[in-house]
């Protein structure tokens, strides 16, 4: 199979940790074990977010855009799990990380509606004060605030052909971390940084559709999509068709975009997603853990002989 | 052709200027002018210097490592080449940086003698007290002071099989940015990151040696080689043989390294080196600009048709 993992920001940098590149690494080794036996037998992607990095990374003094710091955390991740994988593979197993750009729209209704939140969370007052002094937008997020900026939608990775020709190879391909590096054409149409986030599990689900992966997994702290979360009521969803997973509500934060991801991604390749713990990784690839997200249930049935809830 | 070109540290931020990324990037585009020429009906490969980047990371309280400091520039700095490349070239024609680890030995004699400065430069009084307070080794470089760290030769590039297929499909590739991201085996066989800064025109010599390149060029801000450099002798060097440039003697600095790794590549190939500026990086493909070494005369006249001095 053709599998593209997405790693959530918790596969790098668990909440509270101090972004050092001993934490980093520590949680990179505990996400190489969880992918390593996936490299037999299947073409791997690995795509991974970068939101913490980017945050703190934003709010040094000169700090760079986001377009340049989005490059410099796919360098630093790509980097820590290229060699902590490389690592549990055999010597000869080629691995490869390729720098990402991804294309956003200048005209996205997401340049009015900074959404996405970056760096640390703050009290109110604190965040409020930041706002003021850096030019930032804050909003919550949960009972803390945080740095919010635009998130628009992918509309293409530049890199495709040459990661394409990668796989081919057996190469494991490291690529788009952090939602790719957030680009657009400007009005000469040449392609310059755009002052953005893209959300990893948008543009990784991009990603796993123009690759034609078999299977787009998302992996997350939690073991599954759960309805009424946080509330006595709270279970999770197993097999369910998009359609179904579409009619739910689900808050705004970490698990809506995964569950957007994983629907579209369902809908436009008539494939599988799943969405669930790393350390799940095989029974999600196998189908048997994790939330999974198809198409319709008679295609569905068709196309990976797993019967829908 | 195939054509190895590093990038010196000016092409992409000047003495002096804040490494701000308004002027890399303006610097990258005069290189990438340089560079666009060269792409039809040649194979490219893109290296680049570091130095002053990481020198400024690596000043900041928490400072990460160097191996992560490498991965953070290549990444920077590669996605500067390429999207300014891109926007020169036919939309068409495709484009990967790759992330690219080198391997030193831990057993290096550099580990005793670190030599390769990184970062701004001060008085000595300054570089004294911030060697005592971060526990940098300084020394003199030119009348002032700089921070030295270990520079290790490089034995291995790890991605060369991914490069060398990217490279056969058509593929502009941007490599081996900053010498690679320094690595070492550590006791158990695992590789980790090391605390040094290899030398990027090693490295790519390397890189070129590796990769069959036919011509290994380091453009610098020099249009030559100088005998006598800086006395009212100086005089530049044309076509010579790794022999007679070997029969030189060079002060250690920024040309040093370049006349080595010219003589290396050189004399392990049997094909051409040459050294000088980005501006004349046609007449330096053709032979005709920068100092041009090559093997001994008899075998370069078979080898590329040049006639040495």
């Amino acid at each position: 199979m053709r599998i593209v993992v997405a790693l959530g920001g918790n596969a790098l940098l668990k909440r509270g940790e101090a972004m050092t590149a001993e934490n980093q690494r520590a949680n990179v080794r505990v996400a190489a074990e969880a992918l390593a036996p996936l490299v037999a037998g299947n073409e791997l992607l690995i795509s991974h977010g970068n939101g913490p990095q980017v945050g703190l990374l934003a709010l040094q003094a000169d700090a760079f855009p986001l377009d340049v710091l989005g490059a410099q955390t796919e360098g630093m991740i790509g980097y820590m799990i290229e060699q902590e994988l490389g690592n549990l593979l055999p010597y000869e197993q080629p691995l490869a990380t390729l720098l990402t750009m991804v294309q956003v729209d200048p005209d996205d209704p997401a340049f009015q509606n900074p959404s996405k939140p970056i760096g640390p969370a703050y009290d109110e007052q604190e965040a409020r004060k930041l706002a003021s002094e850096k030019g930032w937008t804050v909003k919550p997020d949960g009972d803390r605030w945080r740095r919010v900026v635009p998130s628009p939608l992918p509309r293409h990775v530049f890199q495709l052909q040459p990661i394409q020709w990668l796989l081919e190879k057996g190469v494991v391909v490291i690529c788009t971390g952090g939602g790719g590096i957030p680009t657009m054409y400007d009005e000469d149409g040449k392609l310059r940084g755009a002052e953005v986030v893209i959300d990893k599990d948008f543009a990784s689900a991009l990603l796993a559709k123009e690759l034609d992966a078999d299977l787009y997994v998302m992996a997350t702290d939690a073991d599954a999509v759960y309805l009424d979360w946080g509330t006595p009521q709270a279970r999770p969803l197993g097999r369910v068709t998009y359609q179904d997973l579409k009619s739910h509500e689900f808050a705004a934060g970490s698990m809506r975009p995964k569950v957007l991801a994983a629907c579209w991604f369902a809908q436009m390749t008539g494939r599988r997603a799943a969405i669930g713990s790393l350390a799940d990784i095989d029974a999600m690839v196998a189908g048997s853990a994790g939330t999974q997200v198809g198409p319709a249930a008679g295609e569905v049935a068709e196309l990976f002989g797993i019967p829908l809830a």
